[in-house]
């Protein structure tokens, strides 16, 4: 399978995030994408594609905020990397806000996730990842891989958190949609529910998202994810949220897989993006799935069956270690 | 003129906040309290009014989670103080959430504010005097001050944040509702807006809030408190937000307090509760206002001159050591 990378993506490096209470070494590290790497080989480049197809999906006040929230921080006399510590409770509006705290809350949805100064240029190569990989299924590939890192899935049109800046299953699905693509579906399969990509079709008709996931009641990213969220307005339908609780094994998860599938086929898209995420591990350290590393290629097998043209897009997975073998396993199934 | 104070309100000790993307000393000290204290000669028990009036204006699910949250952090295995760290960023709904972290991140709007072991002990008897305070004015008295610590105007009906965790000044102002005052008027001039007090009387015409305040551009709490903000649906013109600049002296904060005024005899209540905080005082370390110890002597006279019973609830001042005769100068005004 053709798979895509840029080593600019390596240059997001927060120090440290806010967990449980209190500061501790940030978790999505770049050795991340390293061990991924070290197991499925070689790895093309992106070619540069610009911002249109990133504007496609997030807001341009969103972007211009994250290019520049780095050099705001420095300019109000901080140290360290720019974290929000205050959100607008009763909805948003346009504000013309003059803060560098202000923008943060504005801009994001929790406090785990630092803006680093190389973050935009990661975030930036990671989409254009993303995008490669979109454009060799669209020019004909069957399937494709973006080792896309950070992960993009909790990020929406205008915020960040949850680690990701740009979504970059978003941006696949919308590059397809471009291309003519009529319908695009997205079968999110990372631990955590995808509520930056739910959001963002949430009240759409061509593009269907699917989500198998830890029960939100106990798991981040909480507030989104529950069963009772099906899309809203010309959306309605469209969204598909598949709960399951912690301890969860191969068989429960593959049901669901099922089920998300045979709503994927109902659908009828003609391009599938997977948001793969591989903190569903028994080994993560921050997840609460008991999946093993050969079940990954069982999971992609079933996929593969459904016989659709696939982008996957790396998304969690936090067993560094293992990461690899995780995403190998994985892509093995195709 | 009669003050209120409860030495339980000294039980909220949180070790740390989260400013400027690092921890450091909690800010809103007990020694506050005893500032004031100290300045403004012996003060009065409250009696204990128990949760009613409480409830008449915080939802029973916020007041069940603030009482709890600090078991439920300790019971998650967690050391320190409770901190959210995710917010429902698309509004809210009823949510069946299971997890500390979840809960924490429903009921509230920042990340400045931990909930301590003695927290809800300390709301409690803040409330109590607030409401004695509330109970002597609409038992005769010209004007009564309580005490209170913590601050509670950035506290809504069903979120903590800024400090703030019960609503004094909501529950001041509800109290004489449910007496029989038929409107009711807040005048707020802390530094910083009282987001909390605006969200819970924004739909009903009678109470009215007005608020002089640093501009949310630039300040704290930034998502609430422009000019443009008046109120909703029935309460559409009964919040009046006057946004000023750092470096606000008396001239134009006591011009804008004047305009105020002007509107509050307009609205003509039976009673008037004022939000004082000393924060705008020229050597309070996190605000940017230039008030003279003086100054408020003036302010308050001016209140008085508009002739209403008149309940002070404190709010902020971190001066600590200035607190105390800052206070002592506003309450020598009436």
């Amino acid at each position: 399978m053709r798979s895509f990378f840029d080593p600019r993506q390596l240059r997001h490096r927060p120090v440290s995030e806010l967990h449980n209470g209190g500061f501790t070494a940030y978790q999505e590290t770049p050795d991340r994408a390293e061990s991924v790497l070290n197991a499925i080989g070689p790895t093309e480049l992106p070619r540069d594609c610009g911002e249109g197809p990133i504007l496609a999906v997030h807001d341009a006040e969103y972007i211009e905020f994250l290019k520049s929230a780095h050099a705001l921080w420095r300019d109000a006399g901080r140290d360290g990397d720019p974290i929000p510590y205050a959100w607008p409770v009763i909805g948003r509006r346009a504000l013309r806000l003059k803060r560098i705290d202000a923008l943060l809350g504005r801009f994001s949805f929790d406090a785990t996730t630092p803006i680093a100064e190389g973050t935009w240029e990661a975030a930036y190569w990671n989409a254009q990842t993303a995008i490669a990989a979109a454009d060799a299924v669209l020019g004909g590939e069957r399937a494709a891989f973006a080792l896309c890192r950070p992960p993009g899935h909790h990020a929406g049109a205008d915020y960040f958190g949850g680690y990701c800046h740009l979504n970059v299953a978003a941006i696949t699905a919308q590059r397809a949609r471009d291309a003519g693509i009529e319908r695009v579906a997205i079968l999110d399969i990372d631990y955590h529910h995808g509520n930056g990509t739910q959001d963002i079709f949430w009240e759409r008709d061509d593009v269907f998202y699917a989500s198998i996931h830890a029960d939100p009641a106990t798991d981040y990213p909480f507030f989104w994810g529950h069963a009772d969220e099906t899309g809203g307005g010309p959306g309605e339908g469209a969204t598909l949220n598949l709960p399951l609780p912690q301890g969860t094994r191969l068989p429960a998860f593959r049901a669901a897989q099922a089920q998300a599938l045979d709503a994927i086929r109902a659908f009828d898209p003609g391009l599938l993006v997977v948001s793969f995420g591989a903190d569903t591990f028994e080994g993560d350290p921050i997840s609460h799935f008991e999946l093993a590393t050969a079940d990954y290629r069982a999971l992609a097998a079933d996929i593969a069956s459904a016989g659709l043209p696939t982008v996957v897009v790396q998304e969690g997975g936090y067993a560094t270690a293992a990461l690899g073998a995780n995403v190998r396993s994985f892509l093995s199934g195709f």
